[in-house]
């Protein structure tokens, strides 16, 4: 009996630290349901899964169900070829050409509930494996954030992830260690990570994966890496994952050996033939190619005299017999003082609309520059009708604070999402463009640049856990909520308190604003310090190009501040449907959030807030600094309701956020006074530090 | 009853999981002893802990003591002020001026036994940290590798980690994912991984490191970043490791904004002086500068008409005030095609001796090229008297085949101090030189460029977790033999019983051998490829140094093989001892590992083996990557004694490392033969891939 007790008080010391939640696991606990009842309910409804199919993606549903419920209830599931007893989740594959097929689609599914039976039917093993997630969400969430019977069906055929991976290991703009991507070990050695990686993203419905850099290696295409490819594909297979690959556009040369890789010689075309072929004999269920080129230093077909449309059809024609996408990027942009960034991958793209084949997609970024913290919707959406466009967004946080900011991107995805272009008339949101109701499109597409790394919690700051799951949700769905997708993360991740919940919920659904607020607020863009994205620089002047400085898209001067887009200006407002312009094109009626980003203001002029410009702007920047302290005094009251090695992470993460807000708000109040000169509105204590004091700290994020 | 049953099988079916052992607890795993009655024999002497001391490192001798012994045991261990009961392990600090306390000196403790009761005595706490890591791991090997009882003194001062981690994260030559410095979050998160490594380090006595790379960003000099700084030597102190900056030499121009770094300038010293300082008042217990100057293109005293020792000393007037460290590298060479680059730290450095402040310490690699897989020891050993050197060993595999090669590194660190420089005649091995016993150094450093990232298991291969641990372990006791060393780690990491330790034993001791005869047999060196040091590039001809090429090292010819340093050729065997001259100046007497560093050989000469020297390259580079086949052989005989995730991983390891392995072979073998222009010698099948498909997969690894 002391024995006994002895142990016990062992296991009771050494349990918190074996317990602490590093966010390995993601939003995939399963730790066992703390309300008995729940779980007596639930373990009811749970006790046996049956499953006839054996193909490897039907079994993946299965194994995935059956670990999540006895996680979850904390007994065995057992599975059983057939049977139906009450208590059995039958997973069921409809027969091919049933009625009902069609009405799922290929990723489907439909959950039903009768006679103390669960039931959940799909057209598609992947179906099934989705269905399969939806359940153990809907248990993870103790069914607080929706039903669970009904049918569900994606929006977008492609939900993808964009790894900007490196072959040496290295991840551009990845801020969560080192890649996933062990290229060096592979194929021999497979890292337990992938299947994790693979299940994350199975739970969320992404099926589709771009593995390397879009500046590309053309490593990736020897045998050598296409072996390394191939054991990638095949961990992710199970998931119902396709392995896509970007491709260097000068390949044919750097690994062919021919004199040119201009997309219309015939050798060229015939290498790409064969080279596409290869990699299907490596991965048969290949996905296709996602191309960077006449971009930023990259290759491409306008050094050979051609046109995207040419490079992209080229290899559009190898495809065409294995079924494969070609995913050429709209990101181009060239280096003119006089120009207006703003509207180059539309004058490059629009009059190419009709011009590709059928299996090319352009991928277009959500706002006209680059990932900015809050930019309007891009141009081209809408404007394409002949030209399927996927959505690119960034969830890795390169403009928006790193892994030291708190930034729930949901919002962002929508704001982009729910803007309306009114390409067909009223109603022709983006998302309707892009899920392809709006012009027909044939192939849809919704790619986000990962946030993923070797960090054990994967995202580096652990809430940035939330941005993969959100675009997860919303690439599936992109009318699900930001607020239920906060919820569902949170309870799945966090605690089922129900104060807590809310607490969390808010600070998540608030964050983003808060950050455009202490670092580009009402419009300002593309300010922050060079390289070192996540500080500001709104001083920078020169660099290796005019549109790669911040006092080309500020522009501040001694009478006002911002960037004149309206037709006295660039005219780039132009570019959008004459409903959009109108939204945007009178400084008086401009919503604030864009007012800078169109219109070049005076100083003094009264703003709809009935504050001058110069003094809302302080006042911005200072709000901001204000509710970074205020997440943080939120966050202090979950304390007891999060895993503390969680609640220390992400304590400590927003203190460092609350230091670099007022880096953000010293240095850009400082440095735009030089041109109002005006002080600061009555009851702001103006910044400790000068002007020249900021730029010394941006300067060591900067040196070597 | 049917529900406990239940439950039962729950936990048994996930229990393995839950357990595989994903190697993060490197050396310090603390499982239940499987055996009970050695179990019931150690609990039985560890009942309670005593311990009085309150000062921090003392705390965690106790802390660790408890935490290891609770987990070997399986039940409590108290902790109690007093108490002299039979089971009591009592942790003693010597008063000052005890009769004992100048034998245990700063570091040492003696550990006795008498009436069932043990006693860690040490002069400091550091002692009673080291003592108590002993214990646990006298226990974690079932004390099957040396007595409990006696006294333990380091033998070196400084044993020393240097990173070469970069701030953004990345490591330079690392091998295990991204740095564990997350210096973006740092001050305000202290990732627990910082402790989780102070803990392993402490355990094999390491008590200083070098946070980053020696190709130094001014950036760590600043406020900024001394304040990150001190958030880590907050957290290694307690563990009683001192933490060194490398440092930039023009920091003064850079952030000191002077107009010169020239370390003879007023302004400049009077600068260092005062950063020294502001260094001290972050971390009073700093320990000091490593320094890379004039070499590879860093800055240096030498671009101010000044020497090494003027750079050195100039730091180490800043630092006599505080008591810290000038550790100045000797790794210089100068880009003379003409010249013997293995001359030329010596050449640069042996004219200084004398000339340095008693608080510099110089800094050399064991051989005189570049952590070659075999080098001949550095000719400065032994030539420095009144200068300290430091040993400078690497521990990541830079030219060792990075992470997917099984190289135990042991016998390489033993061979180097084991050789004997004869600077004080017979004896005055490299050891004695570095531990001080030769020539008296009043200080004393060994150091090691880390292997370790944010890889969960740490060190990439996890087998180079022996590494890290060999390191520590010679670095204390450069008497510890490799096949001790190779025990205790695989004890205490991976398995007790007794024919699998023996089997691993065997695979780590012959790894290195291995290597070198796959890469570079008989005294090869420096034949890897440019910039991919982990594969084979002998016909590399151009580089942006000729130092940095391959023909510059192997000097192949029609005639023969080898770089001829005798009298007759660069003379750099006459900077060695006599003694040592003998050892290695006739072709005919030097031994095969080192005859191709020293000779130019014919091809057609016969060596002390019987065969001809291209016979015997031949055959050497077979039998190593046959070696490589016996090795994955024998690792299969251990799949029952080892955790399965661990064995899986090595598996698949030792696969890339056998296919490694054959393009080594097989580019060397092809690439020589064009030289010497004869067949295989018999029995040996030629390869099956041309010089021309070597060269192409080696290009691969260099494509950006």
């Amino acid at each position: 009996m002391p024995r006994l007790l002895g142990l016990f008080l062992f296991l009771l010391i050494s349990a918190p630290a074996a317990n602490a939640d590093d966010g390995y696991r993601l939003w995939l606990k399963y730790d066992l349901i703390s309300n008995p009842q729940l779980r007596k309910a639930y373990a009811s409804m749970a006790r046996f899964i049956t499953c006839s199919e054996n193909d490897p993606v039907s079994k993946t549903a299965c194994l995935e169900l059956q670990a999540g419920l006895q996680g979850l209830l904390g007994r065995p599931v057992l599975i059983q070829a057939s049977g139906s007893k009450p208590g059995t989740i039958e997973l069921l594959l409809l027969p091919k050409g049933a009625p009902d097929a069609d009405n799922l689609g290929k990723d489907g599914f439909k959950i039903q509930s009768a006679r103390g039976r669960l039931t959940i039917v799909a057209a598609q093993p992947s179906g099934l494996l989705y269905g399969a997630f939806e359940l153990l969400r809907y248990i993870q969430t103790e069914g607080k954030t929706g039903e669970l019977s009904g049918v569900r069906r994606p929006r977008v055929q492609f939900r993808m992830l964009n790894h900007w991976d490196n072959p040496l290991g290295t991840i551009e703009r990845g801020y969560a260690g080192a890649s996933l991507w062990k290229w060096y070990e592979l194929p021999e050695t497979i890292d337990p990570r992938y299947r994790d990686y693979a299940r994350a993203n199975a739970s969320i419905g992404i099926n589709a994966v771009v593995v390397n850099n879009v500046n590309a290696s053309a490593r990736f295409l020897t045998p050598e890496y296409l072996s390394k490819v191939k054991a990638l594909a095949d961990v992710l297979r199970p998931y119902s994952i396709k392995v896509f690959l970007s491709i260097n556009f000068a390949s044919p040369k750097i690994l062919g050996k021919l004199k040119t890789s201009d997309p219309l010689d015939p050798q060229v075309r015939a290498w790409w033939q064969e080279k596409v072929r290869e990699v299907y004999s490596y991965v048969p269920d290949f996905g296709g190619f996602l191309v960077k080129a006449n971009s930023e230093g990259e290759p491409g077909p306008q050094e050979h005299g051609r046109t995207h449309a040419d490079g992209a059809n080229m290899l559009a024609d190898a495809f065409r017999p294995h079924g494969g996408l070609v995913i050429w990027r709209a990101f181009v942009y060239g280096p003119d003082p006089k120009g207006d960034r703003f509207k180059e991958a539309y004058q490059e793209f629009k009059p190419l609309d009709g011009q590709f084949a059928p299996n090319v997609v352009v991928q277009v970024k959500n706002g006209p520059i680059d990932f900015q913290p809050r930019e309007p919707f891009h141009p081209l959406f809408g404007a394409m009708p002949r030209t399927p466009l996927a959505m690119e967004f960034q969830i890795t946080q390169e403009y928006l604070g790193f892994s030291t900011n708190l930034v729930f991107l949901a919002p962002l995805f929508k704001e982009c999402l729910d803007s309306d272009t009114y390409a067909r008339g009223k109603g022709s949101t983006v998302a309707r463009v892009v899920d392809g109701s709006v012009h027909d499109y044939p192939v849809t597409v919704m790619a986000g640049v990962a946030n993923t790394g070797s960090d054990r919690n994967w995202t580096g700051h652990s809430m940035s856990q939330a941005n993969w799951y959100a675009f997860g949700r919303l690439a599936w769905d992109h009318q699900h909520s930001s607020a239920r997708i906060a919820e569902e993360w949170t309870r799945m991740t966090l605690t089922q308190d129900p104060s807590a919940v809310a607490t969390i919920k808010d600070i998540l659904l608030g964050s983003r604003e808060t950050y455009v607020r202490f670092t580009t607020p009402m419009g300002l863009h593309h300010i922050m310090g060079q390289g070192i994205h996540f500080g500001p620089e709104p001083w920078l002047a020169r660099s290796a190009r005019p549109d790669w400085t911040s006092i080309y898209y500020h522009r501040a001067d001694s009478i006002g501040l911002g960037f004149d887009r309206t037709s006295q200006g660039s005219q780039a407002l132009s570019l959008y449907a004459p409903e959009v312009q109108k939204q945007w094109s009178h400084p008086d009626s401009c919503e604030l959030p864009y007012l800078l980003w169109f219109h070049h203001i005076p100083w003094d002029k009264t703003l709809s807030s009935g504050r001058t410009l110069w003094d809302e702007l302080c006042f911005r920047y200072y709000a901001g600094v204000e509710e970074v302290a205020v997440i943080q005094a939120r966050w202090k009251t979950v304390q007891s309701q999060v895993d503390p090695e969680w609640f220390a992470d992400v304590q400590g993460r927003l203190a460092a956020q609350h230091r670099e807000a007022l880096n953000w708000r010293d240095a850009c109040v400082l440095y735009f006074q030089t041109f109002s000169q005006k002080p600061l509105p009555p009851g702001l204590t103006p910044p400790k530090r000068t002007l020249e004091e900021m730029k010394r700290i941006v300067e060591i994020y900067q040196l070597r």
